[in-house]
């Protein structure tokens, strides 16, 4: 937590003081790299409670009342939200401010802000911390809550190396392992590592659920099932705005999967041991290697990081 | 834990002293109802291991030292494993004992008991418990491994009532939740909430693994992906041989997945929002209702049980 003369930032704007937007912005109050953290949210009471919980050290309803001035506006609304405030926000006099944002998927995101700016100077450093929590709204906001979590930033072809290393440092100032990558690399990472699993527990649950009329089956299930269903049980809304908003990637991954899958049933059918043996011991591997890496996290983080990923958040 | 002047039975045999025949043997030696329990397995370090920490009374090498005049007989070797232990069983002179077993697929081995027992009586009470643990092996045996944990038995047409009545409060008194359906059923319900979770989650991880060369996409996994890999870390030879065992009822299941998996993907790619809401609620419905099952299960059974239920274990 760098205390400094010079703020790096006069006004930082967060738009949408939910789980993420409220712990972004009490994170960066706290850092000192500001001289002051402005909050937008339609709802009366979140903008009561982000003052009196020290959230921001003000709140208004209106993008106009607060962004034409910002040297930084970040943009923490749902990801299927970001198109109708980028529209609004370019019909206000931003006069350079660099926007950034959280969304799960960034290539939606980078779309509809060239498209709302197009003709005008775009400075966007799109970013998506993965991080989350169980709790969420404003009253869940928590200055930790990135503390030694990965940040990625897909800066565009035009984001100025500048306005990049702004928003970098103030991750950084709140504790976040900040990555940069492209956004289609970034894409077709989280549609992998994240998208695509649970898609394929929400289907599982689904299927399972949707046969079996008195639902019998449940009484039956055990560890890997009960994996699944802890998946299953995250917001729909978010999810159908995350898949709706990152299709292509999620569709690749997707038929990437199916096609592994059915070879893998291929084998199974053919009564292939060899074959099996090879997947399911490979699948072992990498899971070591996967527990070694979070292993290595845990001892570098502090046990807040270890309490914060047991849930992945997504805006 | 009843405690009887007479037992329920003289002689119980359990062949295959790992985690599930050790803690069924151990916990059937403190539950009264057997005169002697002998334990038989091939290495010499088990035999002395289950005598020393009380799993057995005592311990023979061979088939043929124990199993004749015994009055039941408990399979617990690995389910690929069943169908030479049945050959070698049915040319002893057996003397009318019953026959019940662990695995995880019953199908396959009812097909072998009847194989082998082709032309004699086969006294079978197919079983499979739905417990285990992270440990393996006779030191990890724990006489309350199936204490409030569900215990199928699956009774043939021709099983005698008597004899599933037998195997039945056997297992009762060690503590398990005894329900019977058929082999059919059985072997349909643990594809489904087992067999096929575990398919699946060892394709993912694999599927990733194999394309990523630096396993880079692995630093950048969080939830969703973490508990599909927690999944495929379970032992490979085990579900190898649950897979190639259970491969009708697999295929089976893994095809109706498929086909709604087809589907879901037909939905995002058009873009059909309420379609894509209507599975993601339903499945995030379905597991409420499962977690409100997990949580009566918790309520009446005890803390050994919650701590248990966290792996489930096979044979």
């Amino acid at each position: 937590m760098a205390e400094v003369a010079t703020p790096l930032i006069e006004r930082l704007v967060v738009v949408g003081l939910g789980l993420i937007g409220g712990s972004f912005a009490k994170g960066a109050r706290a850092s000192g790299l500001c001289r002051e953290v402005v909050g937008i949210d339609r709802d009366p009471e979140t903008r009561r409670l982000a003052v009196e919980l020290g959230v921001v050290d003000r709140c208004v309803a209106e993008l106009a009342e607060a962004c034409p001035g910002a040297d930084v506006i970040q943009l923490a609304v749902p990801i299927l939200a970001m198109e109708r405030v980028l529209a609004e926000l370019a019909a206000l006099p931003l006069q350079g401010a660099i926007l950034t944002d959280v969304g799960s998927a960034k290539g939606n995101v980078v779309r509809a802000a060239r498209q709302a700016f197009a003709g005008q100077s775009l400075r966007f450093v799109p970013g998506h911390p993965i991080a989350g929590s169980e709790r969420s709204g404003v009253t869940a906001a928590n200055a930790a809550l990135f503390n030694r979590h990965k940040v990625i930033l897909t800066p565009l072809e035009e984001t100025l190396p500048a306005d990049l290393d702004k928003v970098d440092r103030l991750w950084r100032a709140i504790g976040a392992d900040v990555e940069h990558m492209t956004v289609e690399h970034h894409d077709q990472v989280l549609a992998a590592t994240s998208h695509l699993p649970h898609l394929l527990a929400f289907n599982l649950v689904d299927s399972l659920a949707k046969r079996s009329e008195n639902r019998e089956i449940f009484h039956y299930a055990a560890g890997g099932f009960r994996d699944f269903t802890r998946i299953a049980g995250s917001d729909p809304t978010m999810w159908h705005d995350i898949f709706i908003a990152n299709r292509e990637a999620v569709l690749q991954a997707l038929d990437t999967y199916r096609a592994d899958l059915d070879e893998l049933r291929g084998a199974i059918q053919a009564g292939d041991g060899q074959f099996l043996m090879e997947v399911l011991t490979h699948a072992r591997g990498a899971r070591e290697y996967f527990g070694r890496i979070l292993a290595s996290r845990t001892q570098a983080g502090a046990q807040v990081a270890a309490h914060h990923s047991l849930t992945e958040g997504h805006s």
